[in-house]
């Protein structure tokens, strides 16, 4: 995290001498750079164990932080703070949707998941709560937060397939793909990370083909789009050469 | 609804001379009869609106009785209401999931599919807050709830296919398309039903198809249950010539 300049310091003044900070002393911290550090504590518990599992003393705890301070950066309490932290974790997860520049269709859609599968193994206790839902957490406010993301994903697809403007069906293809995505990162955690990663992301750049085919059937941009796509592949097109003959007839 | 033998009769009394049942007046009826008739009545309320917009009172009013006729049946109040309507609407939705005898796998998942759009037609806007999450009445019971109909669905899909012990590639393929069933259900309803139903049943069951392909390049037992799938398909595997046109190169 980013040191700001401070603009005032913490409302709570330091022990005259702390021992241990992290435990029995406080620091002063810009206000700032307090908040940041706040959200980032709550970040990291909140993603190692379920909302239920995490009070505010914990955050405070580990802050090095009083419960009446971490009180003063959020009144509202445990929600606030879950409610900010997931917000930063929405954030950090949107901005790895960038497409690199290089490579194919194919590679810049593995590297993306690559980023993303970095995201859900950091975030794994509190990314299977938010996703699977009927946390006490979760309210109108924290489903917006993640249908945001769900947007931006949305966007950046279909920005990376050179799409300006689309169609119900390309839409509806596109957000299957990312329910898909969702699904396949939720059961990888479930299952203790069993299947390799790389796996599931080569998996996941088929199934957007596959799945990209199915709609090319009934709907003539999504065609268009895939068999621009397809022609961008160049060698890389073995994978769909490879679903032709698994789809063929015997 | 079928009238059950009455074992007891409701607690309040009915008034001398009811003119309106359904709004001034109570009747008596035997007590397991009352409890199925407020879970109905309940169910259309919470099919029609999302359960915020749902009181105790709408129930009490709509199924002709007291307040405190519903909280003897429902000491938990709206909640406990919601739960068991949401149970029942389970139960009703899994007995969907019977696969008809005859036909090709195609044409048994399409009738599947039409049995599984018409509950969503049904049941409109309180499917769409029950999947939506993020609802005031969401809890770890009635995500348990939801999680039973997806393993009823999932457990009845690889039946289908004729499959006893699934592996963990062909388990995530059922579950992910099961997963673009729902979003593609809660799309539909969200775009006011603008898809033709027919058109998303078929797409449906090519993006099981497209799905399975993409899911049989990482695994062979999905390789196998593929191309035991197009062997019975018989001169209706063209959807699969189609989807193999559309991946070719061009």
């Amino acid at each position: 995290m980013e040191a700001r300049p401070a603009t005032a310091t913490d409302p709570v003044p330091a022990p005259a001498a702390p021992v241990r900070p992290r435990r029995t002393g406080y620091r002063r911290l810009p206000v700032q750079q307090r908040r940041e550090q706040l959200i980032a504590v709550a970040l990291e518990l909140f993603a190692a164990r379920p909302p239920e599992e995490v009070s505010l003393d914990d955050v405070a705890e580990a802050a090095g932080a009083s419960r009446p301070l971490v009180y003063r950066y959020f009144a509202g309490g445990k929600q606030q703070l879950y409610e900010a932290a997931l917000r930063s974790a929405a954030d950090e997860l949107t901005s790895r949707f960038a497409v690199p520049l290089a490579g194919t269709p194919s590679e810049q859609l593995a590297a993306v998941l690559d980023g993303y599968f970095a995201f859900v193994a950091e975030h794994d206790a509190g990314y299977s709560a938010l996703l699977r839902g009927g946390s006490v957490v979760e309210t109108t406010r924290t489903s917006a937060i993640v249908d945001d993301v769900r947007r931006a994903a949305l966007k950046r697809t279909l920005r990376h397939l050179g799409v300006r403007e689309a169609g119900a069906r390309l839409t509806l293809l596109v957000r299957s793909w990312i329910s898909v995505v969702e699904g396949a990162s939720l059961s990888w955690l479930d299952e203790g990370r069993a299947l390799p990663v790389g796996e599931l992301r080569d998996w996941l750049v088929d199934q957007f083909t596959a799945m990209a085919a199915a709609t090319a059937l009934h709907d003539p941009q999504t065609a268009q789009v895939l068999s621009a796509l397809l022609a961008l592949e160049g060698p890389q097109a073995t994978r769909a050469e490879r679903l032709r003959e698994v789809l063929a007839a015997r």
